[in-house]
Order: structure tokens, then sequence, then C-alpha cells
């Protein structure tokens, strides 16, 4: 799609993205960057197709940046690139969609996938396990260490392949033929690092390594931060293993804890500055000591034992095992059109803290789901494990 | 005092001590071991020189083991050669008397003390640093950092002259000319162990050195850990610095916040035995994570700024620093007799524990004191500062 936006190529292509709720999402991951409010707004509103025309009629402001790139939002050669990598668009609603993402006030339009896990089924058990680029050879050893224990008692281990203690994360779950999936700042075809082509390589292999990016864009600044809001959502708790006080590990922990995950940190020597941000978690009060992945495998496990595929059990089973809050905001839900979390809050008679947090929760264990604008409960069908 | 307590001579001392509190005191601490329940009940019961005479008559067999010891009971050689020490004996209601002995169920009957400090002016604004025996170089560092730290800020350090932290921490103080007390499980005459003579001497030269067992006495396990509850409740907040996961220094912490005491840990590498005392404290939920000696200073000082001495402030301003619950308790103390805590609790309408760690705190602030089986206002002239 090339020229001006009225030549009659270029209205075709609108038509037909208008017309294709999933060709419209690869096409606004081209438009906007992840996260942004206007973009965000205007897929909230009118969906992902219709939002498309919205925007080629518009002439607000906040809108003038996507519309200068509407033509080149076409997104087939794009994702005719990723199906030759062997790669795939994964977009809400797709069973492979991670449901943790759904819990984000901006979740990413669509994800960009590579590798040979069903991704959705890799996060129902999953941790993540981040923390400094600067590890120490202690960071790197202890992560090693909790990784391969984890990944031994059946998690997945999602980190963001980054140096230091991501890599030693994926490459103690590779070692140990475990599930790991690499959530990147840029286009999935791009090794960043550069000196991690050969791990990526490898958890594409074994794993999943996915982007909410397109194919050939650079990690850049915000892109860290909108991935880590991803790896915080989408595993059912966090482990930072060394973070300095202002740190990307750090803001992923937080961000689990804002969103009703359990954040584990790894004490160090006080005398290292690669574990003050871990120590810094425990002083600000919403992270908790973990020394050893049984340590682990306690905290995210209160999520992780509900989450994980119950095939054979009736559906009560789980109903039994949630908390009072959960069971509230539950029974506030609708079946079919999603009613928005402020409205969940008021029919349950909770705060809206809470209540996001146990949406999160319940979206997790597959019993919610985000529907248009709203929540409605998870359509019996999609509701059994794998 | 020999022979039969039928001796003429033996009866003659038993009066003089039945007459004389603080003899009767030295005395008890000869009688029975730190921490005995009937020697605790009959003192409480009838005070220290009454209780001689209680138990001269007694044929109960709970008390066959103190009246065994009566004919060696008289302290008056003892305290004889503690004064020539330069060493002094303290009792309950003495000026030197640490107030957060109070809160002990089981307080010690009287101090042997040796030093150059007032030992309750020591105590106002004091943290206890403890630790392992098999401290790391990791460990011994930061308690120098720590202890150096502290003491800058006014605070004294109280530790138990061990090897490893305890040590580390009266070797910091000293070196900064700080206020430090060591508080021994065997005689104050004794050095246990016998590598810190030369501690032991300085720490006598500039601080105090103190224990409830009288001259000769060996340290043995039971009286480490009787040690150890006066160590938690003589201060404001107890340090770990490092620590297995059973130890006499996590003892220590727990008895301080047994007692309403803050206490702070320093985490370390989780791959080090020594500090996976520390670690589980955290996870135990009753310790905080202090990193230096700002954030302990901060910890205990939520104590310490109101204990520490304010010879010129009105009155007003102590009460305007309580908390809610500590000023329920004031206002439920009588000004005259003692009232039992339960009483006490009561009166302010609070459960037992609440109360027993505020009269702690109070007894701390010289608001509150024991008096007989009970608790009272501090009479006013105790009340001003050093």
């Amino acid at each position: 799609m090339t020229g001006s936006l009225d030549s009659p190529a270029c209205r075709q292509v609108l038509r037909e993205l208008v017309a294709d709720d999933r060709l419209a999402r690869a096409a606004w991951s081209r438009l906007a960057e992840p996260g942004e409010d206007a973009a965000t707004a205007l897929v909230a509103e009118w969906g992902a197709g219709p939002a498309i025309d919205v925007l080629a009629g518009s002439d607000r402001r906040e809108h003038a940046g996507y519309r200068g790139r509407l033509v080149a939002a076409d997104p087939r050669p794009e994702l005719d690139l990723l199906h030759r990598m062997g790669g795939r668009l994964v977009c809400p609603g797709d069973d492979e969609w991670p449901a943790g993402l759904d819990v984000l006030a901006k979740p990413p339009f669509a994800l960009r996938v590579r590798g040979a896990l069903d991704l959705a089924q890799a996060c129902t058990r999953s941790v993540a396990v981040v923390g400094s680029r600067m590890a120490t050879p202690y960071g790197e050893h202890v992560t090693a260490e909790l990784a391969d224990g984890v990944v031994s008692r059946g998690f997945t281990v999602v980190s963001g392949a980054a140096f230091g203690i991501d890599a030693a994360a994926h490459r103690a779950a590779l070692r140990a033929r475990g599930l790991t999936v690499a959530v990147l700042a840029g286009g999935v075809d791009r090794s960043y690092p550069q000196a991690h082509e050969q791990l990526l390589r490898e958890v594409i292999d074994l794993g999943v390594v996915m982007s909410e990016v397109p194919l050939g864009s650079v990690p850049m600044r915000h892109r860290f931060i909108e991935r880590n809001r991803m790896i915080a959502t989408m595993t059912l708790g966090t482990v930072v293993v060394e973070a300095e006080v202002r740190s990307g590990a750090l803001s992923t922990a937080r961000k689990a804890a804002d969103n009703g995950r359990p954040v584990g940190v790894v004490p160090g020597p006080v005398t290292s500055p690669t574990s003050a941000g871990c120590h810094q978690a425990l002083r600000d009060g919403y992270a908790t000591v973990v020394t050893d992945a049984a340590e682990v495998a306690e905290l995210v496990g209160r999520i992780g034992a509900d989450a994980a595929p119950r095939p054979s059990g009736p559906a009560h089973a789980q109903w039994d095992e949630l908390d009072d809050v959960a069971r509230r905001v539950l029974e506030a839900l609708p079946r079919s059109t999603g009613r928005p979390a402020e409205k969940v809050a008021l029919v349950a008679g909770l705060g809206p803290e809470p209540t996001r947090a146990a949406l999160g929760r319940l979206a997790l264990l597959r019993l919610a789901e985000r529907h248009g604008a709203g929540w409605r409960l998870m359509p019996r069908r999609k509701r059994a494990g794998p």
C-alpha cells in the first residue's frame, strides 16, 4: 500500500483491514506503540477493524500520527514473512492468547509468536524469572538453580532474553528440557541482544519467542517497559533474582504485584548494588523472600494449583478454591456482553482495586475473559483445560 | 553460712536476708536458675525477702532444690568480691535497672554489673546486634558497618560477647568510642569465651558487662537462652546480621518481636547457611529487612525517638507520640499499687498480647513500671530523663 490514503488501492486495503479483525489488530500494532492511550481507546471503543475506518476519517490531533502511518499499515507482507519464518499472529480470543494479558488496562493489539509451544498452555503454569543485566556470578548461579527447580516442578520459565539473569533463566530451563518463553521488546525476527542469537534460536526450538511489536522493530526504552507489563501479567507470579534499585526487573515486579500476582525476591549481600532492588521490594512490602525453587513454587502455587489444567475435574472444583472476593466478582460477571470493570466492582460491592486483581486471577483460571471494553464469564467451551 | 539451716548462724543470716530486699534478690539468683517458674512465683507472690522465709519453712517438692542451696545463699561474700572488682548489684527499682526487663514474665532477680556506664541510661537508646558465632567475613563486615553507624547515631550496641557477630558488634562500637553493653550467660568475673578476655576488659572500661547469674557461674545452654531474653527486651529493637535456621540469635529476635520490639534482619546470599535464619525470619513475617545503619535507626527509632532522654520537654510531649493502644493502657494504670497485666487489659478493653507489648513500650519510655505482681504509672519523680 503506497501513495495517498485516497488512492483506490489504499482505500481497498483499508476496506480489507476494516473487515478483518485479526488483520486490523496486526495493523494497529504497526500504527501505534505498545500501550498508547489514543489507539487503545479507539480499538476498545470501536473494535480493531471499525477503528481503522474511524481513524481514516478522523481529524483529531491525537490521531494524526497514526493517520500518517496508515499508508504503511497493511500487515500482510509482514505476516507473510512471519509465516515463512514458522511464526504466527496471536490475537485476543485465540486459543493461544495468554489469558493473563487480559488483565492489562492497555493489552497488546496482537502478538507475533515463534516457537514450538502453545503459548496459552505454556502460561497456565508459569513463573517470570527476571533480573539485572549486570548479574553477579552469585545471581546467575541462583537463577540457574531456581529455573531448573521450577521447571522440574512443571512451571514454564518466562523472561526477557536480556543479558544476565534473563539469559541464565532461559538457559537453565532449556538445559533441563523445560518450557521457556522469551518476551521481546523488539521484533521476533531480531536477536536482541545480538549475542543471544543462538539462545533465542534454542528458545524457538523448544519454547516460544513473542513480541507485541512488528517484525523489524528495534527495542526502545518504552518498548522494554511495555514488554515488562506482559511478563508480569501473563505469568502466575514473578521472581526477581538480582535487581538494581531503579530497574526494569523491579518495574516488572511492581506491575505483577499491582495486578494481584505474587512477587518473590531473592535476597543477597547488602553490599551488592544488584541486590539492593530486591531488598527495597521487601522493605516496600509487596514482595516475599524466596530462597529456593520450592519456595517459588509455594508462592506462585497459590494460584498455580488452580490455574493448572484440570481436564477431568468438575467445574465447581475451581469454584471451591476461589476466595470470597473472586467469587463475588465471578457472580457479578455477565454471560454475554462484557461489563466494564468499574461496573463489575459496583455490582460486586467491591472497590476497583480488588475487583481488577480478582478479574486477573479469574482470567488466569480461565473463568473470566475480556470482551469488548469489559469482562464476562469465560464461555463454557473455552473453560476446560487443554 | 555453713552447717544446717537450723544452726543459729544460719538462722541469723536468713533473718538478715529476709529483712533486706536487695540481699534477698542477690540470694535468689544464687538459689534458682534464671527464669525458673517456682522461684519466680515465690518472689512475685511474697517479695524477695519474705519469700526466703516462706522457702525456709516450705516442704513442697518444687522448693526442695532451692532449700538445699539455702545454706550457701548468703550473697555477701560474692558481693564483696564484686565490689572489689569495681562492680555492683542492680535490682528492680534501682535507677540503673533497665526498664525493658520489666516486660519479662520472669524478670531477673538482680543483675551483676561491671563497667563505666549507667546501665539504664545506656539502654534508653539501644539496639541489640546479634548473630551467628560462625559468622562469615561478609557478616562481620556488615556488623562492623552497622554497629559503627548506629553508635554514631547515638545508640548503644547491646550484644552477647560471643564469637562472630557479637564480638564484631562490640569491637566496632568500641572503635567508634560508642556505648556498648555485653550481656553474659556466665558470671561477670569470667571471660567467656576465654579468647574475649581483652575484649570484655575493654567493654568494662568503656561500657557495661552484666549478667543475672552470680560470680563464678559458668555459661550453660539454658543460661544462654535466658540471657537472650534480656538482650531482646532491654533494647529498643534487635538486629540479626547472620543466623543459622535454629540459633540463639533467632530466639533473641523472636523474643524481641513477641515483646513488641521491632526486629531487623540483614539479608545475605541464599547460598549461605548463616543467612538462612535471617531469611526465615523474613518469611515468618516478624522481621524487616535492614541493609544499613540508617534503616536500623529508622526501625528502632519508632520507639527510640520517644525513649531518648528529653530532660527539658513537658510531660505531654511523650503522650502526644504514643499510639492509641499505649494511651489506653496508660489510662488503665493505677498510680499507687500495681495492677496485674490481665486486669490492665480488661480495664483498657484490649487483648492481653497488645497490652503486654504496650506495657513494655511504656516501661521503656519510663511512663509505667512494674510494682509487686502488677503495673502502675511511673512515679513522677522517676519520670524525667537521665
